[in-house]
């Protein structure tokens, strides 16, 4: 089985940096402009990250919040010919690194975990193709980091890091959505060493 | 990323072969056998199969299905000591290979997909070990199996073996359970190649 070592949520040294905003403010506007730039630029190619810590016990997803009830993996959209595992890590850094150079964690990607589809302009997404649907808008793939045994990160001061429990997220799509909520069967194939 | 071929339904030939009765034909009668069978033996291991195969360009899940609306994936209980690779193969010949034993299907274990834990004597199951749970009662191993390009299938006379596709068990957990309806996003890391 696959293996990985998850350290306690305490061996991180949590700090801020300043804000980054959503250039959204809305769901209806966030499709208009993935509207838009699907006529440019076709595809989006976006990736998120799910990093693990371990507290009393039982494994914990690093997720960011934004406001009350807004929740979302670190991550975003690749450049156009972006490799994805370079762009992983450049989304990685622009959100949750230090600010100096010199303190960027060592994190490395660790596994591919799956891929979602956005099949329309809409909300939905799905972890395969629909059936006739030849051109989905856009394709999202989620990588498993592995986190080194200590580091800092850098929080962008309008988001929280919250360490969300697999108990709380699964089986939870009306408050995490469907693709945070899964991540608790993505990760049931890896032997989990909580270090 | 991990890739898996995939070949059409109509490549295999399914037949018939003498019913396969389940022990308990009740979910109470179901839970009191694991209960006593825990006090004499400890902990259930057991091992399920996830077999793909496509149709009209859209992957399905073989599962089987017994009445209207009971479904179940291949598999079972191991023997005490039992390694789980070779459990799961007895299971999947035990239930879907022809009785001939120079028919039996050229399939082979292509990974695991994931993990899921019986946390009391109860129907729920996890893709975790829930917390302050530290002898769950069964743990349950869900293999991706590779099937050969073509072959025989007999499927037990009480049974039928029924392809369903991705978008049918995709969060249908009323209908195919928390395990099957899983199997979507469990999949979606393997580029799937449809032969
Ligand atoms: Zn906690
Ligand atoms: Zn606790
Ligand atoms: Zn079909
Ligand atoms: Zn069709």
């Amino acid at each position: 089985m696959a293996q990985l070592v998850v350290h306690p949520v305490g061996s991180y040294t949590f700090g801020s940096k300043p804000p980054k905003h959503e250039k959204d403010t809305s769901t209806q506007a966030k499709l208009e402009r993935l509207k838009e730039k699907y006529a440019r630029e076709g595809l989006r190619r976006s990736v998120e990250a799910v990093l693990v810590v371990h507290e009393h016990g039982h494994p914990h997803v690093l997720v960011l919040q934004m406001g009350a009830a807004f929740f979302r993996l670190p991550g975003g959209r690749l450049r156009p010919g972006e490799d994805e595992a370079e762009g992983m890590l450049r989304k990685l850094s622009s959100l949750l690194a230090p600010p100096a150079e010199n303190m960027r964690p060592d994190w490395r990607i660790a596994d591919v975990l799956g891929t979602w589809y956005r099949p329309n302009f809409e909300n939905l997404m799905y972890p395969y193709c629909p059936p006739h649907i030849s051109r989905p808008k856009e394709v999202r793939r989620l990588f498993l980091i592995a986190l080194p045994e200590r580091c800092y990160l850098s929080v962008p001061k309008n988001m929280r890091l919250v360490a969300v429990p697999l108990f709380e997220i699964y089986d939870n799509i009306s408050r995490y959505g469907p693709v945070i909520s899964s991540i608790p069967a993505l990760l049931s194939r890896f032997s989990l060493t909580l270090a």
